[in-house]
């Protein structure tokens, strides 16, 4: 172990200096935590961990995530002093302004060095789990003897607020419960809130919840000893089936004339204040952004360091590449994010003669086809399994090894341990949102997870850090309206889908047929740049003649026209989604035979349609046709945009009912009765 | 304690087989915990509880919550046999059938005697701690020696996955800190949860983290053994002061072929399984429905009990009033939900000459004020009591006694006990919507909480309960916009307008300055049937010149003409809403002064506004004026509704951005300016 030296000291000052610095310079910000937690951080990027400044992106790094993002000053600091290129002083300088890579709270930017979006607290602490189940889960498949290819280890800096967070607990509770030895999290223990002191809400005993959750937890009881610091940090290392909680006891605003209370948690500092703290720690008061000499060339032998050690583990890899060729082809493509060839040629085509199927069920079909020649697929239910149809079938439990036995597992199969490729989330729908995402973000896995659709809302936060973050996730969001049936109302998504479009760049799809949902799930693998949810039925659905009707394969353009009377122009246009469409064709047959001139839309994903040119859109809802009808089971809130003024909505504006699935939906006035009538009124024929 | 007799047995296998029954009946349902816990629930019902059938809403009743409410036909199963008399045998074979009382999950309905929603796993819990709150906070204000006025019992009975919802972490983290001791939760440890063994997910020691909470922790080693259950409820009633969770080793599906596994979860039996079941417990198999006569007239022995204890109470509740005339009636009114004469006269009016204020602080001051007449008002904020304004000044803080000391608390003052009016929820979203679930469903308070508006995606699953069970809840949603700034996309909603409007029988109020802020609040406590969430600012706000623009009040009818062109007929409308209400104005000015005929409507409530008579809503929106525009810093979804085909909505379709609120509000289009031009465009003047 290194002794700390003046020049380190000089280091952790430099740290707090320039993140006070930069937050003076912003007029906003958090400067409780940079001058408390700085040397938790040093000692992280100066002795602990493994990284690249030239290449921020290598793929066997050690992660390290500021969960506790509102000190994102302190973050920034870091990497600009540890070397990263992009992390410029004059992006610190441009802290919290328009468009800078300094934003408030850190946003993924791996470029920057920057992990993971974190500042909703909780969300750090729970990504960085699914980081160390990313990690567990390469190494199981692809390290051999001689060849640890992945390697690497997940820090996180976390505060009381993430501890008291709810998707933390579950996230603390799994992370125990597999084992993940490679994960280690420094707890700045200052016992400050926003607020006050966390002795007005937050007395648990929480060295004894960790260990109770299978962690081992440790103690530094000086938060400025760097010696103690790293002393924990190697017992965190040397244990090997647990994940670490290091405990450090620190001083929120140290140095400053606020330290110790909830006033530095969040606010700048006055001008006289800045000096006085800047005095405390034998700072030029004169200067601001100061970065002495010595301290830059002693923080920046990590280029160096960095370079070297990507070197040695390319070398390795090239041996590694020599020794297990379709191995090392295997990762080098799931590194890339290249998906195997002739992957789409897996995804089943189902017939209408083999009748009725749930989108759940087809989807869970598909699925498992896919997951055959997508070896990146990992994920799976929030204690759902029978329910979502998710299971890969034979891909063994993600559990860590002697843990379980094969007993337990109910309907998974296949080997027990960390090459197993489903994960048994429990129900912890928040913590599955946040750990789909740190599988993401940790690269060479396309993660899933599901639940019931109506508990999407319980992954919420996970799902927009999802969004904003550009994350590949898939959703996989089953008994998708009040056709759920008798598990009632609070089982019965209604207000849903419209809230989850209202979240920008998340892709949602809800499939009108087992074919649809084939290419639902095609999209959801190749889509970039952003979460997708699959919102799937329970119950089952007639399989649309695609002889007859147009190919599910004009899903992908989000909405288009699967019946119509061309070449002849509509009278009426009926859009529909998901379960919804069926009904929407049996309103043509009968219309049509009526001599009524009727188009059908399927409208699977508003997000994909709009992302259409204008001309296709046009193509598919001509602005001369104002009578048009949407029908969905869910709520009407924005189908006003498709359907215009003269236009009618058919959907679900009040909570469902417990009642088989069939009767709720036609109660509700979701029945092809109630489309034709509505039609007939519309075209003024009743 | 009364030891167990064959009639003990023969009710509780009465009990199982009313629930079997009644699930095979609706060929639907969840046997495994009917037939596995029922020995706990009998025990509850017979032994411990204070209930009277025949007033379910008795105010002093224990209280009992299934948090695991897939249970729901041992519940039922139970209000029938204790004689509660809207739930008949009817009912039971109703189960699950349109319009019968005995929903798949249990919904709020006091006549039956179901105290709460639950269903989506963790809401019980968490609710219960509400309703320990509430019976703590009322007792410590009014009892008095020899007038133990408010004194009755919470229990729950949770499930493994209950436990593993983070929300139940959050609640069971503030119920220990607060030391709840007239809470108590029986936890159907089954060890088997809906797709597997909990060995798979869940190997926490659950007796080792609820200690670390604060808990007592019990243990019942057969879950058969009613006196070992009923012991450890004594031992449980004798801890005042620190919640307890009795852990309960049972079998799921007792007495069924399944027994033991995740196969008894969640569906029916089959016909000879159903049979096998009742040769187990040596019952009639020709009989459905069958309750022995000695077993009802043993469990109706509740009536005459309830209604004995009830009459006690009243008759104590006569002689506090004779002695304590003021507590009396201040309790009476409170407990029947009456606000005192002229509350209404405590609302504060301000001036334009004010200067700028955010709405969250006129809220603040709105919120202080009314506190003062309002004694049911209670609440909180997770950790963000600077920030949300919503201190209850001088109201002191909800603390156990002796917990904390003053000097701990931040900005809050006065009295540190549970008569404090200021819940410190601690950063603990979901258990915080939650647990005011649990107090307004008490009764006897009006509760409130308070989180930045983009974290009401943390607490949306609880949202969601209070809008199905007509909880009447206030959440303060800060930080309403993109206006938020510097602290980033993380920190600025986008979509939660839509998202939160979508959800039925949630009205949701974005008030355009102080003056109609007030207003909201008036209509936040007036307003009966459901939650209302109040969307407020960071950012100062001018204050409308009311003697200029119509009156605030109007607020209560959701939107209205707020400038206008009258007796002319506008050429345009603008609608906008909160902060986007004085950008209207300010282009009302410029473009009347060029001559344009502008109509401006603030809007503050969707949901109020759509409760207005059609000939209202045509009066604010004429149909022939096409012209329009919507401006509102949110997402765009919904909005053509209101503006119709030819209208233009400006809004955010995409997230926020680092940088000064006004400079991200401008950047995104949300400025005067644009407005304008948008304007000129739709009048074809550009």
């Amino acid at each position: 172990m290194l002794m700390s030296t003046n020049l380190d000291q000089l280091a952790v000052t430099t740290i707090r200096m320039l993140a006070l610095d930069t937050i003076q310079k912003a007029n906003s910000g958090h400067p409780g935590l940079p001058l408390g937690a700085a040397p938790l951080a040093y000692v992280l990027f100066d002795r602990t961990m493994k990284f690249n400044p030239r290449n921020p992106a290598w793929f066997d790094r050690d992660r390290f995530i500021l969960s506790a993002g509102h000190g994102s000053a302190l973050l920034y600091s870091l990497l600009y002093l540890y070397g990263y290129e992009k992390m410029t002083l004059e992006e610190l300088k441009n802290f919290r302004q328009w468009g800078s890579r300094t934003p408030g709270h850190p946003e993924h930017d791996i470029e920057c060095g920057i992990e993971t979006t974190t500042g909703p607290l909780g969300q750090g602490f729970a990504t960085g789990v699914g980081m160390a189940i990313a990690e567990a889960h390469l190494a199981a498949r692809f390290n051999r003897p001689g060849f640890e290819i992945i390697n690497h280890y997940t820090y996180a800096l976390v505060s009381d607020g993430d501890l008291m967070e709810g998707v933390a607990a579950e996230a603390a509770s799994l992370a125990g419960h597999l084992k993940l030895g490679k994960l280690i999290y420094l707890f700045d223990n200052n016992r400050i809130s926003l607020s006050g002191e966390t002795a007005i809400c937050f007395t648990e005993d929480i060295k004894k919840r960790f260990e109770a959750c299978g962690w081992q937890v440790l103690e530094v009881l000086d938060g400025n000893n760097l010696e103690e610091i790293q002393e924990a940090i190697e017992k965190a290392k040397a244990c090997t089936d647990a994940p670490s909680l290091i405990m450090v006891s620190t001083h929120i605003g140290y140095g400053s004339p606020k330290q110790d209370t909830f006033h530095i948690h969040g606010s700048p500092l006055k001008p006289e204040e800045v000096i006085e703290t800047k005095k405390f720690y034998n700072w030029p008061v004169d200067k601001e952004f100061y970065v002495p000499d010595e301290v830059l060339q002693h923080t920046r032998r990590a280029v160096e360091q960095g370079e070297r050690a990507e070197k040695e583990w390319r070398e390795l890899f090239e041996a590694y590449t020599q020794k297990y060729p379709e191995l090392a082809k295997e990762l080098k493509d799931l590194m890339a994010g290249i998906l195997p060839e002739g992957w789409e040629e897996s995804i089943p085509v189902f017939k209408p003669e083999d009748g009725a199927v749930a989108t759940r069920s087809a989807g869970g079909k598909v699925l498992n086809a896919l997951a055959e020649k997508v070896s990146a697929l990992i994920g799976g239910s929030a204690d759902l399994d029978p329910s979502t149809n998710t299971v890969l079938k034979g891909k063994g439990s993600f559990q860590a090894p002697g843990v379980c036995n094969p007993n337990t597992q109910g309907i998974v199969d296949g080997p027990l341990g960390y090459e197993g490729r489903n994960i048994a989330f429990g129900v912890r729908e928040h913590a599955m949102g946040a750990i789909l995402n740190g599988i993401a973000l940790h690269g060479g896995l396309i993660p899933f997870g599901a639940t019931f659709f109506v508990f999407s809302d319980y992954m919420r936060p996970a799902v927009r850090i999802a969004a904003l973050s550009k994350c590949k996730t898939i959703y996989v969001w089953t008994h998708d309206s009040v056709g759920v049936g008798e598990d009632g109302p609070t089982h019965q998504p209604v207000e849903h889908l419209a809230s989850l479009r209202a979240v920008p760049n998340l892709v949602l799809i809800r499939p009108a047929d087992a074919n649809e949902t084939a290419q639902a799930w095609r999209i959801a693998i190749k889509h970039q740049g952003g979460p997708v949810g699959l919102v799937l039925t329970r119950q089952k659905l007639p399989i649309i003649d695609r002889k007859k009707y147009a190919p599910a394969e004009n899903l992908e353009k989000g909405a288009y026209v699967i019946a119509d009377c061309a070449p002849e122009e509509p009278q009426i246009i009926i859009i529909a989604t998901g379960s919804e469409v069926h009904l929407a064709l049996e309103a043509y047959e009968k219309l049509s035979a009526e001599g009524v001139k009727v188009r059908v839309v399927s409208m699977p994903s508003w997000e994909l349609f709009e992302a259409q040119s204008a001309e296709y859109k046009a193509s598919v809802l001509p602005e001369k046709v104002k009578k048009r009808i949407a029908i969905e089971a869910g709520s009407t809130l924005g189908w006003h945009k498709y359907v215009g003024e003269e236009g009618i909505v058919i959907g679900i504006d009040r909570f469902g009912a417990s009642a088989p699935g069939k009767e709720v939906l036609e109660k509700l006035g979701i029945s092809t009765e109630n489309l034709i009538n509505k039609a007939r009124e519309l075209l003024g024929k009743k």
